[in-house]
């Protein structure tokens, strides 16, 4: 793999989910292919569970580590070629980026959408000029419209549960405070369709997401029915990609409750994580037996370990 | 050890003790121990001493080490048990703990006192929270009202001196300009009243700690009779605890001179640093030669190493 | 080596230029030499290739490290001896250095000029405290008037090129939007003046360096005929000495261009980075084959590494 910023890097999604699931069961197996190999780890916004599960897999694979704030403790960072410097800008994203790939054999970059300007979004614009500009593989810690890493993990998550017919799988919306990305749920989509799986989104009307992602896909409004029978729910917050981050005061209905999970197969439920309690699903549902949440966090760790034995095998 | 966290999670003291010190004799002599465990130290308050001593623990001892200042990199932490969390806080210090626990073996946190509400810093509001959902062991790098890697340190230091006969300790406030917690000063108390020593505390009225610690304790209003014969002089401000937060602008005389050590037995003068110099101790008791700040700072190290040896042994 | 802050340090230029070079053909051939040592990093101030580089330089000779963003992560310092802290600093420079000293092997601090106090710049006011209340070597991150370990970088780098005659080497002021130290120019000078080469810096008027730095050196006012047969071009602003910390808001006609270029000896042209493009160089000029710049910056781990070593044999 030459890089790792969407399913369309992953050669085969099979066996890479069973290299996943090999590291789970020996994390230390693989310790000299990190040997004298570094990470660098940039990130322009915060992180709990990348920073650390990143940090853990290239930890059991023995590999070095440099971790960089890059707002707080580098530079600002002008993202226009061909700019004239002579404003807040200190370093250009050509030159970070190119630098950043001296010391290091694999960079991760984290970054958000700005949810103001849903073509630079769309485009990826700062992932982009880093694949562009660096010269060691890239992997995304999350980008502005994807996050390949969490949907490893959901789909390592989901095949550990060995439901024997074909799932159903439910992707809804629930209401937050605070406009989010969709890059959590684009991603997801964008990976559970490659797998074998009923699968089907539920969101309010005006928070459909976009068509480039959910091509194919079925889409219901009304959320109870698209609960029916579901095997697994994954609960997810977005802000609208019509109304580019606009978010929904209204819909409050939508929070997944112990209720609604009646209406289902006795569905695992699924959340990436950091979750508003009780706004976007409540307590005695994310601490319910039914709940993969805490599974989850912890495949991070092998999806990560598995996409660097990926990217570390084709650097050398 | 099954966490660190005050006095109440040692076996024995003097076990630990003894441990410290073989440590401090040979601190590579336990590097097998920590492989392929991994250390998280958590911040939510700043930290020198603690943050640097501590990852040269785990590092003398194999480990891996993760560190994350919660609130500049990760996300706002509520801590109310069934929030509805449409407000500020963006991850629950349930999801939080748990989380962290899936990616390290011991987890290290800092917290510091609001000094606005006593009682719930009394009740290690934040701490408790982390030992409850945290699934693997925590260790104290100091919460609200106790530093008890720092009382560790202290009393290696103590007994490096080798003082023949019984010593008389004096714990001594002293002025200082902010309002600090009481952590060092109970946790200190907590510690000494394990050993065998003469143990007084002096402060102004209005400045006695909680009785919680000071039980069984002489506490005197008047420093020079105090010092008197003193072997040891532990240095300490700390704001008031009957109105709680609160600091003194009078006071000033508890300075700790030259001339108040000339009352004392030759005494050795402590202070967990950072100190406010000319303030709380003048220049020339600290660098003098009887000063043992920096004792204690390099007794941090092995202070730490001795309790992440235990907590492993537990873990293992 | 005891210290490493400026050329006076270094015992030979040569031995530690081939220290360097076969450090790059063999960077992990020194691994032994970093075990169970530990390197601090203190940063006052923003860094990305100082922070990166030195790390990956201490990861090869397979050091233990610890970052520390002094100023975000640790306590104010206080700079000035005799001090009465009753104000906002928290923590002497006298404690935090010797502090940092228990717990580190080598010490880098990065500390820039204020532009603000020439004389205290001048006379290194925090990094000779650092020096003086240490108890272990001092590695300069960069300094308020000096910058070594890119000054050594950028000597490899020329010495790579393999000119045969004796070169012409041009230090050349460029326009910057900001006020920027002395820092990186004044060590240039200091260390190429160690080098057999052809040395002319060139600046606008009210722009000349320190004479503690350019005693001896050519000094020109035009920019075009210093160019001329030049074999090299090391790009750089710098704020005025003479007016301290001003900029200029003229002067915009120095910007390094490829008509400028035209006129040296098919130059390489060089630049410590960050630079503002298309204000200090052009983009064509930095992107061009005869850009030096990522050899410099790929350097800067060589550089780190060399250094490392000659301060951990002294070490031990």
């Amino acid at each position: 793999m030459k890089k790792f910023t969407s399913i369309n890097d992953v050669e085969s999604l099979d066996q890479l989910l069973d290299l996943a699931g090999n590291v789970k069961n020996n994390p230390y197996g693989y310790k000299s292919i990190g040997e004298n190999k570094t990470l660098g780890l940039i990130f322009f916004n915060p992180s709990l569970r990348t920073r650390l599960s990143t940090q853990k897999a290239a930890m059991n694979l023995g590999m070095n580590m440099m971790v960089l704030n890059i707002d707080k403790e580098g530079w600002n960072i002008e993202m226009e070629d061909g700019a004239i410097m002579n404003q807040g800008s200190q370093e250009h994203i050509k030159d970070a980026a190119a630098v950043i790939s001296q010391y290091c054999d694999i960079v991760g970059v984290r970054t958000f959408a700005s949810l103001l300007n849903k073509e630079e979004d769309y485009q990826e614009k700062i992932l982009s000029k880093f694949i562009k500009y660096a010269t060691v593989p890239i992997l995304s810690l999350e980008s502005a419209i994807r996050h390949p890493l969490q949907s490893l993990a959901d789909l390592l998550t989901i095949k550990e549960q060995s439901i024997q017919k074909k799932p159903k799988v439910v992707l809804t919306w629930a209401p937050h405070p605070k406009a989010l990305p969709q890059a959590v749920s684009n991603s997801f989509v964008e990976w559970i369709k490659h797998t074998d799986v009923e699968f089907i989104i539920a969101n309010p009307k005006g928070f459909d997401l976009s068509t480039e992602f959910t091509n194919g896909v079925e889409v219901s409004y009304n959320q109870e029915k698209a609960l029916e029978n579901a095997d697994f729910v994954y609960v997810k917050n977005w802000s609208s990609f019509d109304n580019y981050g606009e978010i929904s005061t209204q819909n409050s209905e939508w929070t997944i409750t112990k209720e609604k999970m009646k209406l289902t197969n006795t569905a695992k439920m699924m959340h990436c994580l950091p979750v508003r309690r009780n706004v976007v699903v409540m307590d005695d549902v994310l601490d319910s037996e039914n709940s993969l949440i805490m599974e989850q966090v912890n495949n991070r760790t092998y999806a990560a370990q598995a996409v660097l034995i990926k990217l570390l095998q084709h650097e050398n």
